[in-house]
């Protein structure tokens, strides 16, 4: 494909030449790309409002974030503590205790294919996470622009292509190939000087983009975030103290960008009987106080009906409808129904909510077991290791990225200890994550130097 | 499969009873193996020799640095700095800035199936390092012993055990299934349980398991390392100060082991004319005095026979052929060629080198990228970046995890500078190591834990 070949091959030569060869560089790009994002906002927001429907306080918000995720980028690399190299010096003697001199570096991997996503214009986008921190790995970024938000894609590139130039830096360490259909993207990960592959979307598109990564001759990383289900569990302890807060919290979590968040709270473990009762309630009274907007595209509001009618042919009692204003979808489960349910533990995208009954601590576990992989697990009132919080925990460890005991996993901390990623479908890479400073990490690969001439040595501290 | 079943059921009880939860356990067993490996050493080194021909002297190094690693990952887990936790404080205010309280620990995956080679039957096999990196990371091990020394595994195995036990753990903690066929393997990788695995092998036989681990319902990481050439790369600066010894240095790396290395060095990139025409007949002459072991198995010294046959159908020059004694094969053929040819650009495993004329820099750096991944690549006389030296390292670094300045690519020290993998075939995770202290962290998985109530936090630091 003639317009993949044309930005992979400028990418290479911009790689083959350095373009991103100095930290001092990088640093600039990153910290140009910021302002140059923070100059454009009001345009920019405008234009994603318009494509997007995602409403411009939350835009607002995003581009804040990826102003902040680029200059955090910059900063890393500026202080190099990250991808410092770790010098071993020579241990006399024979082996296994004698070893030559050794110096571990890094490597940027080379071209990196960065897919935007639909559900964040910006913050995964084409200046998002994954672009941000292959930059700030010295790997030059071929974006593949999402349908979604042609315009604001065009905008943003154009805009940062011109940062750039600006900075008299080599055209191909930022290019963008476009298309409606799914053959540019097969042929971008296709392509034998690609390097990695950052991804952000559904399990189906990102199953089949890994397999072709895997299938080439060279397969190649590929980083990506298929889908998460986030369950909450209320344990009656939380129901006791704060029913009424935590039915409000969730409910603004289910709705917050019409639940098109990786992190939304698909279910929600209940205990049964009168306080999961009372929290069903709650909850429903509070939906039907809350507004959502339009989904982001025709495509996505498809399948979300389709899946929310799955669900209800699954033996589910439908507690909040969909409505004019809010189209939010609640129902509630036992668990047996909702072990014997593939349908009820895949995710549904969108602002849908499966509260599943259980009767112990056993019970949450099977549950937990039968989600699998997810971004996030929820535990609310978690304050003591008393009647089996301590097993919940171990098993929303094993499944999840990151477990909060507190709040909603809808808002993403983007800092240091941060873990957005976790067995699969959350991620295809679960040692990795994609928000926060090691992400970057995702794009540079250890170089052992053994018995490395001075030369060498002198220019690995440059 | 039933052997298999009942394998990696014992290894999720243990895991489930966190029989390597502590790091005082894991530390004792890391030890106590260590110690019985130094016990039965004799013992286990006759009946390798007589499974593998490999060698009195050779086999008792390889016990002494499987020992070794098994302390040394003993030692890590004692000090707990390299899987240490991240305490990130909230900080107040709206995001991007502000961010609720994180902390990042690390999740051990769960049980390992981890593939045993058959070139080192104690370094990569029972106990050797996937194991011990596993074991030490707190996985429990399901090792698929490698046909080609059974004895040698049952026997290991029976002493691993009689550790395990007299330490009082969970006997899953280190399980074992054996078969000829492949089947054990898949249903080994097919298992819902397995939650990683570990393979040192062909690329064949890798790929097929890698291709099972990617199709499972919930894919799993797959750390391969496939193949290498391992190509070294000799400078006219090096031969015209040293070619006498470098031969004989290379001829000893080319018969090491007959050449049933990872790291056995495959491909020579020589200048034409005088020097390197020199050196060949140095070559030559070095290893008319070497000798050869017979080598592991049957179906290797099959496979190594038909690669040969295959290089001398690809119109190269042989210089030296396979004698009875000293079972080494060396040709020589110019860029052209070997660019032309796949089969010149593949590994052969066993005693075998190809030397390829080259007249520039640029010349050597197309023959890497023709190479590809590789574990490492060697450069002769690089001591200063004059003559397009610094090309050629910028291009080695980005096809292979250890670039060497002097001596030969055999014998991988076992040190924290240490990267031993690489692009593909060397690995199919090319950031990690499967050899030296981070090769532990592939089985760990950070987990972010956010507003952690103090009882969590305290038993992180217990």
């Amino acid at each position: 494909m003639k317009l993949v070949d044309q930005a992979v091959s400028s990418a290479v030569e911009a790689h083959k030449k350095r373009a991103l060869g100095s930290r001092a560089n990088r640093v600039a790009l990153l910290n140009g790309l910021a302002d140059a994002l923070d100059a454009t906002a009001a345009e920019l927001i405008a234009i994603a409002d318009s494509e997007t429907h995602l409403g411009v306080p939350r835009l607002t918000g995003e581009v804040a974030r990826t102003g902040f995720q680029l200059r955090m980028f910059a900063d890393l690399v500026s202080q190099g503590q990250l991808d410092s190299v770790l010098v071993n010096p020579a241990v006399a003697g024979p082996p296994p205790v004698g070893h030559p001199a050794l110096i571990r570096d890094y490597e940027s991997l080379g071209p990196v294919a960065m897919f935007s996503a639909s559900n964040f214009p910006f913050a995964f986008s084409v200046l998002g996470g994954d672009t941000a921190s292959a930059l700030a790995a010295g790997c030059p970024v071929v974006v593949k622009g999402h349908p979604g938000h042609p315009k604001l894609t065009e905008r943003t590139v154009e805009m940062a292509q011109s940062v750039v130039a600006a900075q008299g830096l080599h055209p191909g360490v930022f290019g963008l190939v476009t298309g409606e259909g799914v053959e540019v993207g097969q042929s971008l990960v296709d392509h034998p000087q690609i390097a990695a592959v950052a991804f952000t979307g559904s399990v189906h598109g990102g199953l089949a983009l890994w397999a072709r990564c895997n299938a080439r001759p060279r397969p190649i990383p590929f980083f990506g975030e298929l889908g998460s289900i986030n369950p909450i569990v209320a344990l009656e302890a939380a129901l006791e103290k704060d029913s009424q807060a935590l039915a409000e919290t969730l409910a603004g979590s289910i709705t917050l960008g019409c639940g098109q968040f990786c992190t939304s709270p698909g279910i929600v473990f209940l205990p049964s009987g009168a306080l999961g009762d009372q929290f069903a309630v709650q909850l429903k009274a509070a939906l039907a106080k809350a507004s959502t907007h339009a989904m982001l595209h025709q495509g996505i509001q498809a399948q979300y009906d389709k899946r929310i009618s799955q669900v209800r042919a699954a033996g589910v009692q439908t507690l909040v409808e969909p409505r004019d204003g809010c189209q939010a979808y609640v129902a509630q489960t036992n668990l047996a129904t909702f072990m014997a349910s593939k349908t009820l533990q895949e995710e549904v995208f969108g602002s849908a909510c499966l509260l599943v009954q259980v009767d112990s601590a056993d019970q949450v576990c099977q549950g937990l077991h039968a989600v699998g992989g997810s971004l996030t697990v929820t535990l609310w009132g978690a304050d003591s290791p008393t009647n089996g919080v301590d097993q919940i925990l171990r098993v929303a460890r094993q499944i999840a990225g990151r477990v909060l005991f507190a709040s909603v996993p809808t808002g993403v901390a983007v800092a240091a200890g941060q873990h957005h990623g976790g067995p699969f479908p959350s991620s295809t890479m679960p040692s990795t994550t994609s928000v926060g400073p090691d992400a970057m990490m995702r794009f540079l690969r250890p170089v052992c130097l053994q018995d490395a001439p001075q030369w060498v040595q002198e220019s690995l501290h440059a």
